[in-house]
């Protein structure tokens, strides 16, 4: 099933369920008001939100409204527990022949109180911060105890959901002198418009990687086609990485970072990634290649925009497409 | 005025208002069920919740019943942003006649899924993990913009708590090599039973920091009286860095990390603290003295105890009393 969060004043917006074509929804307050409040009782709440969508995708259902993702709130507004991985090589230097040297994977806490909405606006205080966008997935799991396995983190996902981590890459840079920098590097993430259910996704989710490209514009022109499936860990890796030593409430998010497939050497010849899900991972292709640097950081005004399509064409999440601004 | 959270079996507990002398206390149902739900429209709940609190300290509430710690959640049970910062510099070697060098602080984030009850044990996978304890404070506040002032942030705090932010050290110390070590090196943090606001703590709050000694038991007998004033940072410029880039949501907590004073010069003799808020401070004094290491990790079965009282010699938070045992 797809659901969503419209904006209704509140912190934590109110749940819906929207059909598969992404065309109608249908507020999901008889069931649970909140995404969170579905979590927290999941295997109650789920089968009465799958009903009611079953009910939607047959034009079933009265009251039925057409799904608007300009009133979206990301689709779990506020989460107890926010962390982010780096599941993608994009930007490392491969050895001839060889793939990316794998160590365990790199993860970072987040802070769960604010996401974006899929068409709310990034405010960054100062140009000169370099705010770089970053084209990821990310996942929303159930209770899982401490110490589990990655085939037991794979079971406990809910939910997948297209996500937009900002990174400032000037405090980045900073963060082996400031040693507030890494935290204040990461501003905000926003998520697409509807997080899926694992069996939306039928034969493009394969043992937690999503086997979709991921598509990125930048002002309106194709950044790039970043393929989901090349990550160095997935998603059962990554989960069992973040609950080593602690239980996961429901409700955690675990966000992939940006999608990147790495380079490769194919019949002796260098062939690079189609896309990079940052400017980053561009850039740092570019001098991987010994060529300029030509990707320019983001300007205030510059927009962009992510979507992934499934195998049937249709938009899986929703299109979530943002643009940069001043405070003022 | 002083809150708790009862333990009912649900995620978020039952609000609880207690009495200054920590005897009585009441549900707070009839005005919010939970704390963050308080947070979320403080300036319409608060007063409510006071006027309670003043009518039970007169004796005036009927229903009111003994308080008892044991019964406790941690205050916010579960946060949608818990950073921790090193706002202490006990471990740190001064220069002769000199403070400690000061740049920004250290800021972590962390996970607010599932904190722990003021006597809930500590579960440890393996004692090799190296356990230790974290005795410091922790600032709930209220919504804060991006790029507040410290006298901003100092205005949005609207509670204090006692906080145990548990680290393992063995995992702690593989961060360097190993990029998930940061995340797994601190599975939980325990606070104390209740939550103040700042008019509670009279002279005994000064600009952001709590002029009191926190009293830390390790196995029932003294392990240090640390003078929690001696903070490098005081809340407010905590708070300041946190949100340096983005702003706070309401309910999101900051705690000080450890509570131990700095080494001194006094007349040409070095004075050292009296007393660590973590084993580690406690090794790395000992190795600034030129001793041998003397401080054991804990073992399961250890048992710490934090309590900070007031001026007047009654307990502010209660005791936070906790045993480290193995999952079996």
């Amino acid at each position: 099933m797809k659901l969503a969060t419209y904006k209704d004043g509140s912190r934590d917006g109110q749940l819906l369920v929207v059909s598969r074509d992404l065309g109608t929804a249908h507020y999901a307050s008889s069931i649970a008001h909140t995404l969170q409040q579905a979590l927290d009782d999941w295997n109650f709440i789920a089968p009465q939100l799958h009903d009611l969508y079953v009910a939607l995708n047959q034009g079933r259902v009265r009251h039925a409204f057409p799904f608007e993702a300009g009133r979206c709130m990301a689709p779990l507004p506020r989460a107890f527990q926010w962390a982010a991985a780096d599941a993608y090589a994009g930007h490392l230097e491969p050895a001839a022949g060889q793939s990316v040297p794998v160590g365990p994977p790199r993860l970072r806490q987040g802070a769960g109180d604010a996401f974006l909405g899929p068409r709310d606006e990034m405010v960054v205080q100062h140009e000169a911060f370099a705010a770089d966008f970053g084209a990821g997935l990310a996942v929303v799991v159930g209770d899982l105890p401490a110490g589990s396995s990655p085939e037991q983190a794979l079971d406990a996902i809910r939910l997948l959901m297209l996500a937009n981590d900002w990174c400032l890459r000037g405090l980045q840079a900073e963060a082996p002198v400031d040693a507030s920098a890494v935290v204040q590097a990461w501003p905000a993430t926003a998520f697409g418009p509807v997080a899926v259910t694992l069996d939306e996704l039928g034969g493009a989710w394969e043992r937690g990687r999503l086997k979709l490209p991921l598509r990125v514009e930048l002002n309106g022109r194709q950044f790039g086609a970043c393929d989901a499936s090349e990550a160095l860990f997935d998603f059962g890796q990554l989960l069992a990485q973040l609950c080593r030593t602690r239980a996961l409430g429901a409700g955690t998010l675990l966000g992939s970072g940006p999608v990147c497939a790495p380079a490769r050497e194919v019949e002796g010849r260098r062939e690079w990634p189609r896309g990079c899900g940052s400017l980053t991972q561009q850039r740092a292709i570019e001098t991987l290649q010994g060529s300029p640097v030509l990707t320019p950081c983001l300007e205030y005004g510059d927009t962009i925009r992510l979507e992934v399509k499934g195998r049937d064409g249709r938009s899986l999440f929703g299109a979530l497409a943002q643009t940069l601004v001043s405070p003022d």
